[in-house]
């Protein structure tokens, strides 16, 4: 860590200049907006871009990368167009660390001219413009990860996932906002400020890859990169209506990131997609996976992406069999929550093929006095250092996280072991209650024919009003299992119909928490999600199955913005 | 750890009493031994067992099974051929903790009843007799990992692995010895005194699972279980003229077995088979994925067992290519290893479809300074208590592993992940090397066609004399990569042939004390082995590269015992 003569505030007056100045340098300029936004700002760009940008902007990225394939649009063209799409972003949400126009624009004319050449692109993501949470590194440019005293720090290389993805032929053209120590489910830190939610900018975008689900919830992005310890890429997902993915851990290379507990492996982090499709989320997960990451980074496992056709078996007598998870017994979920899963339900139970249970969560509570326990294991030594080495504030959900939580403890090599045990040993158990849903037995004494997935909330409520997201439960619950997880949006909070539900009783004082929470009016048009999730290295499966689940029930409900 | 008011001598008394009296227990009589027994010992069952009883003990699992099957042979039968020769096995060499005559026997008649009424075999593994190594453990059995003060330990249930190949139709008959904390590559402790090697009893068997390799050795057992986490299958498998695997991490599941460093990561011990024959490996490899375990222990990973057949892509024009490790740059091995490679090489260059190419060691060295400052993270405060509680001494390889090892220090948390960093890190370099023997790129930019297996010595010399193992390099190399490796007889040491090299120079202090070690008429009869290597997940690989060099080149050269 490199001490500055700076303060603080100079050092981020800095780097909102080199943010401010990026966008400045794209052209035509971007548009100003309004200095009275409404709290629902998603309709604003429509409004101040060309019809051709808010189509291009507005194109699910399958479909862009088959007209880029086919010669029917250009790369310079669909960068452009993105590029003032995530200015816009910018100034409407505040997600945005930098944008990379001339890098952008001139690896798209790379492009442009490769398949005036061969007539042909380059590869699968020919053209295809990706947004990049910051702490994900690119070689030379700053590297952070939410921390003032970082600032200087620069990324040595190309991450390992960039270099597969820019192989496969994308465009890198934004940066996005992370908080101060990347262990938020929000988006704030003192580098760049608050990003907030477009759908209702009193809101959270989520965190910690908020900076990409505003972006993306404005369609600044059609495809970006976060990361997820304990809900980092689920909870913005989830808060800004997209699809999100947390894949199992060591499927999806991470070296070239930066971030505290780097080497920690207890609970393993991710790196995954956000994105305006389910197919944007695949694209990148296959072509990840195609490019065998093992082979340069030894931790990632040799799993090639399997197609199960799942379609299939369940046409030819399979039943998808769906638990579902109403409450974690910790902290009820809000009323516009119970709604979507209810929607959701009823639909499913109409489906010949599907089979609904409920689920009945087991221990909830522990898992999270595990996983609390794992994180930090330095009694957050690294975290504290690097936010005091520059004197700047600790951001509120910082001191919750680390000052105020209970678990945060300098454990001694027995005693992260004795948590490791009881990691597994937990892990073990959920294994058991899963295998108890076996409806018969496999050749080798094995069960066989569980339930394939649960059907869970993505946190407590929709996105929470800034600074208040502090029940990780229902995403970190699967960090801790390691269980694949998709998010993907169903429907936003109606005032009128998601009502304070009276006279409940709390079952604790978290619940008490998020029960005072819900004010019907202060949630108004947030998007309400739900997150699908499968065992252990089910990641194929999850997602087959929520393209069945989709395909049956004609997700999402509510699909405006 | 219970404290127990008897002294150690008496504690380990009572351990040899249990264990001697198990073998009175068995019909007919073990035949007692010559007192004055001569080094080589692997001749002496024939003489004293019946010639069915030599028969059968000496038939290789495979062939076993398809007897049993096919009711040309009862479980009964096979089992009392078993007892009988593991018996003698203990008589020879010190290598059982206790025989199962009562609950075998059992089994085996359940078995053979099964057999009569249903006209075939319970499961693949029908009435075949597997041997386990102490530390695993078997319910209501003792548990003591090899300290005195643990012999109060109980198995609260059967293994996991031990479940599912009991599923499979199994017999468990004999549990065999391991070392003072399991650390050693050599097989002595307090309780049971140390276990030699049957082809010459001044040297060991090797280690941790020692107890394997001399009853295996000997043919008391076709098919036994051991553990690795530095080489204790692959050491006690040469020394004792054996095929042993180390799969890599969490294909099979070791849930149910004790040790000190139990929920220890950093370094992942495996569990493993020791067999008479490759296709014992294959037998247990095969059984054990096939239960899929990682539904009941979610550490292991859901990886079917693939069948590559390689055999006949090499047919289609593939060639095999084998990097070979002539030495490690850090300790030379012995010439008899040394002529075994040669041997096998030259072999190897006769055949066309298959490269051979030297393989330069990279960095071993450092290799072991930090899979050295892995293990033992506690300051080995585990081990040093467990002996320590009883009064029992510290045996010779156990000081040498932690109190005269200059790594073992108790890490703080940042220090763990800095080694863990470092880890990553090497096996990142060491992946790099290996990618730089590609021949091609791979249609998504990544390296193709590379060499396949390493071919390398398994340590420094055949079975060291006793407490004289202190070079782990060769086979902690790959457990610090996590890499595969498949143990094979090669060949026997020849005094005559293998002669000191003259004027050797020495590269450092544990060449100078490996080179000061060899004098070829005490390690007359030794069998010398080697080791295939694969990268990370690639187990099928090792072995079916193995089987066409087998079939290529006629290993091992020299069979008899």
């Amino acid at each position: 860590m490199a001490k500055s003569n700076r303060s603080w505030q100079e050092v981020a007056a800095t780097a909102q200049e080199l943010r401010d100045n990026s966008i400045s340098r794209i052209y035509p300029p971007v548009p100003d907006v309004p200095q009275d936004l409404a709290k629902n700002v998603t309709g604003i760009p429509k409004q101040l871009l060309t019809t051709d940008e808010v189509l291009i902007t507005e194109t699910a990225p399958e479909e862009l990368i088959t007209a880029l394939a086919s010669g029917k649009i250009s790369s310079t063209v669909v960068i452009n167009a993105f590029l003032r799409r995530a200015g816009l972003a910018q100034k409407l949400t505040n997600c945005i660390i930098e944008l990379l126009p001339e890098e952008a624009l001139s690896r798209a004319k790379f492009l442009d001219d490769y398949y005036s050449e061969h007539k042909s692109p380059i590869g699968p993501l020919h053209g295809l413009p990706i947004s990049v949470k910051e702490h994900i590194g690119m070689k030379g440019k700053g590297l952070n990860g939410g921390f003032v005293s970082w600032w200087d720090h620069k990324g040595e290389e190309d991450a390992h996932v960039l270099r597969i993805l820019w192989r496969a032929g994308c465009v890198f053209y934004a940066r996005t906002t992370e908080p101060q120590t990347l262990m938020h489910l929000e988006t704030s830190n003192n580098l760049y400020g608050i990003t907030v939610n477009p759908f209702n900018r009193d809101l959270t975008s989520g965190g910690s890859s908020g900076g990409e689900g505003a972006l993306i919830g404005l369609r600044g992005s059609c495809l970006g990169i976060g990361s997820d310890i304990g809900g980092s890429i689920r909870s913005p997902a989830a808060n800004c209506g997209l699809y999100g993915f947390r894949p199992t851990s060591y499927r999806v290379p991470v070296k070239g990131w930066t971030g505290t507990m780097l080497s920690e492996e207890q609970i393993v982090a991710v790196i995954g997609p956000i994105s305006t499709s389910l197919e944007g989320i695949k694209l990148f997960l296959k072509t990840v996976v195609a490019a065998k990451p093992w082979l340069v980074e030894p931790s990632c496992l040799p799993l090639p992406w399997k197609n199960l056709e799942l379609e299939h078996l369940i046409g030819q007598g399979k039943k998808l069999r769906v638990g579902v998870l109403w409450s974690d017994d910790v902290v009820k979920p809000h009323p516009p929550i119970m709604r979507a899963l209810k929607e959701v339900v009823d639909k499913l139970k109409d489906v010949n093929a599907i089979e609904v249970t409920d689920w009945k969560p087991y221990k909830h509570d522990e898992a999270w006095e595990i996983i609390a326990s794992l994180y930090f294991a330095d009694g957050a030594k690294e975290e504290t250092d690097a936010i005091n080495a520059s004197g700047e504030p600790w951001r509120p959900l910082s001191k919750f996280i680390i000052q105020e939580n209970p678990y945060v403890k300098t454990l001694s090599i027995p005693e992260l072991w004795h948590w490791t045990g009881r990691r597994e040993e937990y892990r073990g158990r959920y294994a058991e209650v899963w295998n108890r849903t076996a409806t018969r037995t496999g050749p080798n004494g094995e069960p066989a024919d569980m339930v394939d997935v649960i059907l869970a909330p993505v946190g407590p409520g929709a996105a929470p009003p800034l600074d208040s997201s502090k029940y990780w439960g229902y995403t970190s619950q699967w960090n801790l299992l390691d269980y694949p997880a998709l998010v993907f949006p169903v429907s936003k909070v109606d005032p009128d119909v998601d009502k304070v539900e009276e006279g409940y009783k709390p079952m604790n004082e978290k619940d008490a928490f998020n029960h005072r929470l819900y004010e019907p009016e202060k949630y108004r048009s947030a998007p309400v999600s739900l997150q699908l999730i499968g065992r252990r290295y089910e990641d194929e499966k999850v997602i087959e199955a929520f393209e069945y689940i989709k395909s049956q029930t004609g997700l999402p409900f509510d699909s405006g913005t």
